[in-house]
C-alpha cells in the first residue's frame, strides 16, 4: 500500500474543495486529520440530522463517511485529479447513537483509475467509543 | 412477491414517521407515493445539498433512498413493527444533476426478518429523467 | 440505456471467452442468451457444488452470476477490450434450491470505463421458478 | 468486539459442517485457522478454477471468503444454531494471481441476529503475499 502522495498540494486542495462541499457546512461537519490515504471528518449530533427515532440518519452517516473516502482517495492521486465516487457498500452495526460522529477513512488499494477505500464511522459519547458503521467503497480518478 | 400489506395502517404510519425523521425537513424531502411495497421520496436541488462540484452529495442521494427502501419494507410488516436499515449498496452512474430528484423504492423480498429492497433515484430536468443512482439493501424487522 | 453493440463480433468472442473460463466447464455452467446488453448463463444443479445444507453454495451462485455481469457488459465495450469485474454485491434471498440455476445479467449504465451490471439468479425446479439472488456490480473496460 | 464464544464445540462443528461443503472438496480447499471469531480457508491455485486469462475466478475467491465469514460468524453463535450468508460485497483489488489463496475472516460485529464479518483474499506466490480482494457480509443466525 503506497503511501507516497504524488500531488504535495493534496492537504491544502482537499480543505479547498471540502469547503467547496456546501452539504458539510449545512450539517456542520468537519475536517479532521488529512494525511496520505487517511482523513477524518467528525460531525456533532444535532436534532435535525436524526431519522424517526432520534438517532442521527445512516444518510447522514453515509454523507461523511463518503467524503472521508473520497479524500482519502484523492490525496494519493496526481496532481490535477478529481475524484469521483462509484459506489460505496455501508453496514450500520449499531443505532447511530453519539455526540459527536467521527468517519476516518483509510486507502486500500490506490490504483490509477480506481481506489478502494474503507472507512469506520464511530460514535463518541464522553469517553465512549462506539462503532456504528463501516464503509467500503471504489473511488475513481478523473484527470481535469 | 407478495404486496398484500398485513398492516392496514402502514401508510399513515409512514406518513407519521417521515414527519418525525428531521432531516428531511432539513434538505427538504417530501414523501410522495406510499403503496405496499413501493415508496416514492422526492427532493428539490438546493445549492446547499452539494458535493464540490455543485451535484447533489452522494450521501444525499443515499439519504432520500435509504428512507424510501425503509418505508418500502415497512409496508409489508406486520403491526407494532420496526423497521432498521441493516446495510445498503449504492452504485452512482451519473453525476446528480436535476431540479428534482426522485428516489423510487420497491420490495424484492419481504421476509419474516429480513426484507431487500432496490431503490433507483432519477434526476429530472424539465422533460427529461435520467437514473443517477441505484441501491440495493437489507431491512430489518423489529417487533416492538 | 444503449443497446447498439460497438464490437459487431461481441457474440462470437464471448463464446470464445467462455470456453476459457475453465472454472466453467469444471462446475458444469453453459452460456445461454447472448444479446447487446443482456447475458445468461445456466447451470444444472449438482450435489458437489453445495453448502452444507445440500444447496448451491452462494459462492458458485456468485460465480455465474459474476461470468454473466462481466459478459453482458462486454457486450456492448469497443472491439479489442478486455473486461474484468471490479466490484459486485450478492444478496442471497433463499436457500439455492432447484434443478436448474440460471443467472441473467441485464447492463444498466454503460459507460466507457465502467459498467453497472444486475442479475438475477432464478432456481428452476419443474414449472416452478424462484428468484434465489440478486447482484449488482461494476465492471470494468481495458484496452488490449 | 466480544471475542467469548457461547458454544464450546464451535471448532468442532465448523470442522464437520466444512466437510459437508461439497464444493470445498471439488475445488481442493481446505479450513486452516479455526478461532472465536476468526477463521481461514486456504486454496491452492488449480487451472481449472480460472477465468478467461488464467486467473482464479472471482466466483472461487468469493466461495471461500464467503464460507470463511460464515464459519467465522459462527464460531460466535451459540450452540444449536444454523448459520446463513444474507448478502456480500466484494471487491476485487488485483487480478487474483498465486500459488495459495488464503481467505481470512474476521468478525467486526456479531449481534444476537446478525453478523458482520470482513475478509481479505491474500494470493501467495513464494515469499510474496498480496491483497487480491476484500468481502464485507452479513451473517443471520438461525435457532435450530
Amino acid at each position: 500500500m503506497t503511501r507516497n502522495p504524488r500531488n504535495s498540494a493534496f492537504a491544502e486542495e482537499i480543505e479547498w474543495s471540502f469547503a467547496q462541499q456546501t452539504i458539510m457546512n449545512l450539517i456542520g461537519a468537519r475536517l479532521g486529520r488529512v494525511e496520505p490515504g487517511v482523513v477524518e471528518i467528525s460531525l456533532p449530533y444535532r436534532a435535525d440530522l436524526a431519522q424517526q427515532h432520534g438517532y442521527l440518519h445512516a444518510g447522514i452517516v453515509t454523507t461523511i463517511a463518503d467524503s472521508a473516502c473520497g479524500y482519502a482517495a484523492y490525496s494519493l492521486m496526481p496532481a490535477g485529479s478529481e475524484v469521483l465516487s462509484v459506489e460505496f457498500k455501508v453496514n450500520l452495526l449499531r443505532p447511530a447513537k453519539g455526540e459527536i460522529f467521527e468517519a476516518t477513512a483509510e486507502v486500500i488499494k490506490s490504483g490509477k483509475t480506481l481506489t478502494v477505500v474503507r472507512a469506520d464511522v464511530v460514535g463518541v459519547t464522553g469517553e465512549k467509543r462506539e462503532l456504528v458503521a463501516t464503509m467500503l467503497g471504489t473511488m475513481m480518478c478523473l484527470t481535469r
